[in-house]
């Protein structure tokens, strides 16, 4: 929580200007917080039955967005991809620390950015309780904080063979929304606008891992693309997986591209941020009732099975339930080690 | 907890690299971490009595340190400077995560950096429990984590008029050491090899911190230049403080400089990482019990005074009690906006 250097004006008041926001919005700010920006630490003090979930992800400009990306907006991803991964576990945002490294101080950037970074804050009570502001190539790095019930955290290892396997909202839109800022394919600019606002906004299902809790039997959200993650539930949940290609959910502006760039985009696409997760087949209803609750679309796109080899695999399936053949299979093998057909 | 980009191979690795690592330390972590790597969050869970203290420092290469810098002191130091904000609250580590980004999957430095942070991390039961890693600018940014009885966190805002004020170990080291490397002084190759350890590998001071919760009335580390970051205390505890520029404790080292030079450094050198402290005179003996018992020197370098003005100051002091002039005082105005002289 300092800065490691000599004080150099212009970032003091970078860090007074995130202070300043920050304290503002502490007027609200959860009770967790016993101590928020302005000491050697930040204090929290979960209730006695709670757990602390706690995340990490690092920004880096280039890599993880474009230079000259919009600052509001990228404020808001910032955030959200660390709710994001709270809302995997079924956690409620507490709070979060930012890292940050600026190039120069921008009046115009820095208002843009904490308008977007604590809109977002807002929205979801998780206020700004401290962190760290210094010069160099720009880079967020965000850690965000949960409180769940204690031993209700809804982690990757507990899939059991023949759960459904589920995903909230849509996946693909990003990926669509990148291939169009590429040039490698062409949208309307009615259909890019709302792609686009997929890609560069998307929403932490927070409302929707609290509703998990003691319901999914495991869950992760979604943001290397859909079987990729996947992975990483069957492996530590030691199950196999069945995917109906047809079954993953699309937004209407991916399903007017070829049927194979929809499939490769929603297995495959990232940067979804929804949320990936099994249960029993016993808990349809609930979940159903879930879904109409906080009115987002949720679909049961396969199941697991029994593990068959040491190494975890995901069954590519046709409608008619047949297996695809290897040439089927083989673009989505890109992101996965252990596919079979 | 991902990367938010498409898998690519080498960071695989990386991340790979560091759990095996991290797991090969939880096996004697602390009991508070219910769940570290490999999910889309780590789980902590402090004793019903406990409060968390939460810190996070970001350091940039060429910035916070020379490129080409010993990437194992570098591992060393970037959780070192995070336990020092723990130590500053009376916090016992409990773990942290790491979002490190890198220009190239560099195996020899990987090794050297974790190497470095790993030991540090083992020799104050600090596992690492979760974070990212990306490509990009070398940048690391760490959040570390602390537990400390509720309510006895050490603030800096707890300072009373009349307080002792305290500083640990020496101060001006680090300072000395860049001199030197920068060439503005000359040292002797020992006295260097000396004073470059206290400026790359600086010492959390964990237990001072643990031990002096209910008898430091305020606390910081110092990491921008000890006048500096006690106007922080001063600030927020609404004091004067007066400073015996002779009391400041120096290495043998330090006391071979021009008095001028040894003064400068030891008030406003930065990078430190010594816990600079408040106390009422009744706790002399206690502290110096402290002091002996865990062999650190702690020293008396002035006292607090009330509060004159709207904005707080720093009395510079002679040896004899007189307050230095105008022009002495001049140098140490430029890491201190309200001096008084």
């Amino acid at each position: 929580m300092s800065s490691h250097s000599k004080p150099f004006g212009e970032f003091d008041l970078i860090e007074r200007f995130f202070k300043t926001a920050a304290n503002s919005l502490r007027t609200n700010a959860n009770q967790a917080i016993t101590l928020g920006i302005g000491d050697d630490c930040a204090l929290i003090k979960p209730r006695a039955v709670e757990e602390i979930a706690i995340t990490s992800d690092m920004l880096v400009e280039g890599r993880h967005f474009f230079a000259g990306a919009n600052p509001e907006l990228l404020g808001r991803k910032a955030l959200a991809v660390n709710l994001s991964d709270l809302a995997a576990m079924g956690a409620r945002p507490i709070g979060f620390t930012l890292a940050i490294a600026l190039p120069t101080a921008d009046n115009t950037w820095l208002e843009a950015f904490s308008k977007g970074l604590f809109a977002m804050a807002e929205e979801y009570s998780c206020p700004l309780i401290g962190g760290d502001t210094t010069a160099g190539p720009l880079t967020i790095s965000i850690t965000a904080f949960g409180a769940l019930p204690k031993g209700e955290a809804i982690r990757r290892s507990g899939a059991k063979p023949e759960d459904d396997i589920w995903v909230s909202g849509t996946v693909g839109d990003a990926r669509l929304a990148l291939a169009a800022l590429r040039h490698e394919i062409t949208l309307s600019s009615e259909d890019l606008q709302q792609i686009e606002h997929r890609m560069h906004n998307p929403t932490p299902r927070i409302e929707l891992g609290m509703q998990l809790r003691n319901i999914a039997s495991s869950a992760l959200d979604v943001s290397d693309g859909l079987l990729g993650d996947l992975s990483h539930i069957l492996k530590q949940s030691q199950v196999d997986a069945e995917i109906q290609l047809d079954k993953l959910p699309k937004t209407d502006t991916l399903q007017k591209q070829d049927l194979q760039i929809q499939n490769q985009f929603a297995a495959c696409g990232g940067d979804d941020y929804e949320i990936c997760f099994t249960a029993s087949a016993s808990q349809r209803d609930n979940i159903q009732a879930i879904s109409k609750s906080i009115g987002l679309p949720l679909t049961i796109i396969g199941k697991t099975v029994p593990k068959k080899d040491d190494a975890v695999k995901v069954y590519l399936l046709h409608e008619s339930g047949a297996l695809l053949s290897d040439a089927e299979a083989a673009p989505f093998l890109k992101s996965f080690d252990h596919f079979a057909s």
